[in-house]
């Protein structure tokens, strides 16, 4: 038996550090991303995406605009709504909820087909152009949002907009070749088979991932050509299988590559598509191309996909600081196949993986206010070079107000507001905590509320309520930056088993049992593989799961001139908690080189002593035009 | 009074070093451009340049082929061809040049007008777009060749197409707006000055430079539209002040920006230009640039333009190693301006950076065999990376068989092989030798045999011959990484005092007469500003003038593993006759970092004890594929 999260509909996050962030999602970015989709947003990117709406509905005239997945910013929004409803009821969100839904409803076509470019600009090349039409990825986005809105804020209406439309997907690709350019179809799939319980959604997910790489020149065959059209203007190769995934069945996949994001998207999808069927062939693979993420492709903060051509993966250790992609829609993605991978794998390093990634490379896409959102989340950024010099263009030094590609907004949004159900799964007589966060749960065999300092203090706090059934086992993930582990039960200490990785106890409980976990949050000092030629003879900060930066602001600009030694002083600051929200700078005994006069020069530079101030990378770029660096030169 | 270069027909390179590289030139290189250009060189990029000049004299049928500036290939061969012909003489290729010769006369227009592209494709559009089609480029290049054909091949038919042409860009221009795209016009303009003492040539140079930047927007007002038509394909934009090097007037330019070859021929002709006229103004533009250049935007091979988009200087200390672009032709344009400047501002570092240059990144361009070249001129590779990674499309690791854009190889062949004009100059009663190499020159004071053991060992003799003014000044350069210098005059050991950079002796000289100065090669580690983010806390080893590098061959690749600590000792191994062509390797103490497993550990590296060996680096890339680093690590 396998451990199967907790839905977040039976989850409340209470947590100091995420909770505000919810806060910030409902009532700040979510109802900004909705007047953005409106357009009521003076000066930002015009989205379009209600009227394209409209248009498909024929209750407006005029043209389609937008990228040819417009569509999917209004699903993601719905998606994050729904979540929105959850955490904080608001009748008046609730009633545009509903306008929004029944617009969508009318924009459906008889059939179930549903995607207003198609239906607007070209309804006789409907899912014609699988790879570069997005209209798989839209309705899967969709589809998401529909079971969202079902599962989590108990509103049907959009579910059957989405069983129509999943009804159709089937009907039409059931039978027929056909796979997506931009996996996500298989999620919402999966989605809907969750919440539907309906076998044919999950099938047609597996389908679809199936199909893909059977044949690797299936999207040279089936593309049309469009002269004078483009799709997104991604110019996207149907000949780059790499690109494309296709080079060879799923099954096979060995090594993340192409589009960092459909790579994930899909890797979410095998993972739960192996654990629901329990297929070993497709865990297989999960488990290989998590392992070569890890050790051969990931940023030290979480980021994926190094480079900004197709937002791609590319050669093994090619991880550029300062012209990193790491879309962070990427790093969502790998907190969503972590997630999955972490109950269909049970190794306790895939909970290390989902922090690294929700309080580094994903939180880093959002300004501390939540109205304004990276895409591209560099390790290192110099304003003089980052946005301007060629091969930087998309690495901007402040997060700009909004998007023409509209993707990572509200997958962030959606991410943070749903974070309830990342955090427990239930096997049996067997509850485990996986994050230090916060929350109610309304577990099976108990209610638990967990109390955590997280990441600012290391302490972990669980208070059984209603018992259902006596004997069960509670675990709790050790996180690997956590040390010197202290156990309490009902106050007095304990010495608790770790096994793989989490702290396990079973016994009978009893309403009022708590059991704390205390530690020391760690501040390490991470050293790449000297294989990793961009980072090599560096060393980056963490503090817990947190990773540090260094900011111009703090430490002048010219942090290229930063030394740390191997062996200087890191000393904690007392926590700020009017610096960027609350958080604790670090600072670090080093020395700034001085600069010879020459370019270069024949003696050995000169080097004062001086503190770096470091602070963690999520907040970086948040206090105006400066340089940044993760990465700091050892010597 | 100033200096003034002695020209090339005047000296002759006796040089162990370089006599070798020049009977490549006239050997292989030079021929084998020829055979390229006549597209004899079977599986080589079509050249068809000799074919273009063919239909534009009516004698081929067909289409134009190539590059807009095709026919500048021919020109540069023959520019090269001329001093092929004094080093060698060489009947056959007397023949040949003066075939090439009559061709292109009879290419010629009636006017004077000469270039193939329009005179065959488009004739009613003559000088109608100066930024994209470089017809007075190609025009500069004929009139260098020209200049060089009579001056030192004392064959005065290309003079007569070059005296026909030059007239022809007078009339047209004289009293017509009008700055070239590509600068080069200037320099064959004051060259055929040179070689014809028509003031007429010297000023419209001038009057090129000094239009230029009068008007920022000229190119935006005179570029036609083109839809359709691509004139190299370069998509030049003609807003782009920067790349044209038009933001200001020349005189007022403050910092190298743009396309670096533009930059470096227009500097060149400026160069020229003070010298010429002795203009202050324009004197000191020169001397900001060169200071700008070579404390700002210098790679430490002598390397220039960091990217490779529109091949041009980006922000100050912007100097990445792997995706460099450091073209070939900007180092060879780069020895041009440090000549020019050497005798304009009597300052001694142009002698260092012309001897950067020369034995590094300009030589580095050339396979040891004299048939391959690099475009681009990386300070360090990685196989797997460069040339296939976004970003690196670029970089090679091995030079390639020939060019569609063939600027490089006759722009090193013309350099080379023109060597001698580079080394003396003459001042009244003092002559100065600014280069280490071996000559024989026919200065007005005696001939002055000059043996020299550099770059393997640092020895300079000087003998003298024929003397024809008895009393003179002896000036001799002392290069920068060269110690304990020792002079002795006729054996005996004399003290002279070294002046500005030069060692000098003023004397009543004998046939005979012998001056010896010997010193050490010093081994030199060079540190760059901190600054500079790319090779911050690295270092680059040098010997004497030689930059070395360290090869995937010789270390195992994982070069970035590699730690050259600051006391580590560096040993000269011997003199290998058999290794590169005849090089002297280094073997350093220093240490590989082992991998520990995890992409990022928190411990710190394990390192092992290694030699590292390094080789020069223009002789990298030429024992097949494999890693390369100029740049080590500290620590």
């Amino acid at each position: 038996m396998r451990d199967r999260l907790l839905p977040m509909n039976r989850v409340r996050v209470l947590d100091e550090f995420w909770s505000a962030r919810q806060r910030l999602m409902t009532d700040v970015t979510i109802p900004y991303m909705e007047k953005i989709l409106r357009d009521e947003v003076p000066g930002a990117e015009k989205s379009h995406a209600v009227s394209n709406f409209r248009m498909a509905a024929g209750e407006e005239q005029g043209e389609f605009y937008g990228m040819v997945f417009q569509d999917s910013d209004v699903a993601k929004w719905l998606e994050a709504a729904a979540y929105s409803l959850y955490l904080k009821p608001d009748p008046a969100l609730e009633k545009r909820v509903d306008d929004m839904v029944t617009l969508i409803a009318r924009a459906q076509q008889e059939d179930g087909y549903l995607n207003t470019y198609f239906t607007v600009k070209e309804p006789e090349n409907r899912w014609a152009n699988l790879l570069e039409c997005h209209e798989l990825y839209c309705a899967g986005h969709l589809l998401e949002a529909a079971a969202a809105m079902a599962q989590v804020a108990g509103k049907k209406e959009l579910l059957r907009v989405g069983i129509r439309l999943a009804d159709h997907i089937v009907e039409c690709f059931r039978d027929r070749e056909g796979i997506p350019g931009h996996q996500e179809i298989e999620i919402g799939l999966e989605r809907m088979y969750e919440v539907t319980g309906n076998r044919e959604y999950l099938d047609m997910a597996i389908r679809f991932l199936d199909r893909r790489g059977q044949d690797p020149d299936w999207f040279m065959k089936n593309t049309p050509a469009h002269p004078g059209r483009h799709y997104g203007g991604y110019d996207i190769p149907p000949e780059d299988h790499e690109y494309n995934q296709t080079d060879v069945p799923v099954r096979e996949q060995t090594r993340a590559r192409g589009h960092a994001v459909r790579q994930l998207y899909m890797l979410t999808a095998m993972a739960r598509a192996a654990d629901e069927t329990g297929d070993e062939s497709m865990r297989a693979a999960c488990v290989r191309m998590a392992e070569h993420i890890r050790r051969k492709q990931i940023y030290v903060t979480g980021a994926v996909g190094s480079t900004g051509r197709h937002e791609a993966f590319t050669v093994d250790m090619d991880l550029p600081a300062d012209r990193c992609y790491g879309e962070t829609c990427a790093s969502v993605a790998m907190t969503f196949f972590a997630s999955r991978m972490l109950t269909l794998d049970d190794d306790p390093e895939y909970g290390d993986l989902m922090e690294l990634e929700l309080y580094n490379a994903a939180l880093a896409g959002m300004q501390l206010d939540g109205t304004r959102f990276f895409y591209v989340n560099p390790l290192s950024v110099d304003p003089e070079i980052s946005g301007k010099v060629p091969g930087y263009e998309h690495v901007l030094p402040l997060r700009p107000e909004w998007y023409a590609c509209a993707c990572c907004p509200p997958n962030l949004a959606r991410l943070i507001s749903s974070l309830g159900g990342y955090l427990w799964s239930v096997n049996g007589q067997r509850v485990s905590a996986h994050l230090w966060i916060g929350s109610e749960a309304d577990l099976p065999q108990a209610k638990i509320v967990t109390e955590s300092g997280y990441p600012r203090q290391a302490y972990l706090r669980f208070t059984v309520r209603e018992v259902r059934q006596k004997r069960f086992t509670l675990r709790a993930r050790v996180p690997k930056r956590v040390g010197n582990i202290q156990t309490s039960m009902n106050g007095e200490t304990v010495s608790l088993p770790v096994k793989n990785g989490y702290l396990e106890l079973e016994r009978d409980w009893e309403p009022g049992d708590t059991l704390e976990i205390t530690g020391d949050m760690l501040i390490t000092r991470l050293y790449p593989d000297p294989g990793v030629r961009d980072c090599a003879g560096k060393v980056a900060i963490a503090r817990g799961p947190v990773i540090y930066c260094a900011e111009g602001v703090d430490n002048g600009d010219g942090l290229s001139a930063l030394i740390l030694p191997d062996d200087g002083a890191i000393t904690e600051l007392p926590y700020d908690p009017n610096l960027l929200n609350g958080v604790i700078p670090l600072e670090a005994e080093g020395f700034r080189e001085k600069p010879g006069g020459e370019l270069y020069g024949n003696d050995i530079p000169d080097k004062e002593k001086t503190n770096i101030r470091l602070i963690p990378y999520y907040a970086w770029a948040n206090r105006g035009l400066n340089e940044m660096t993760v990465w700091l030169r050892r010597g």
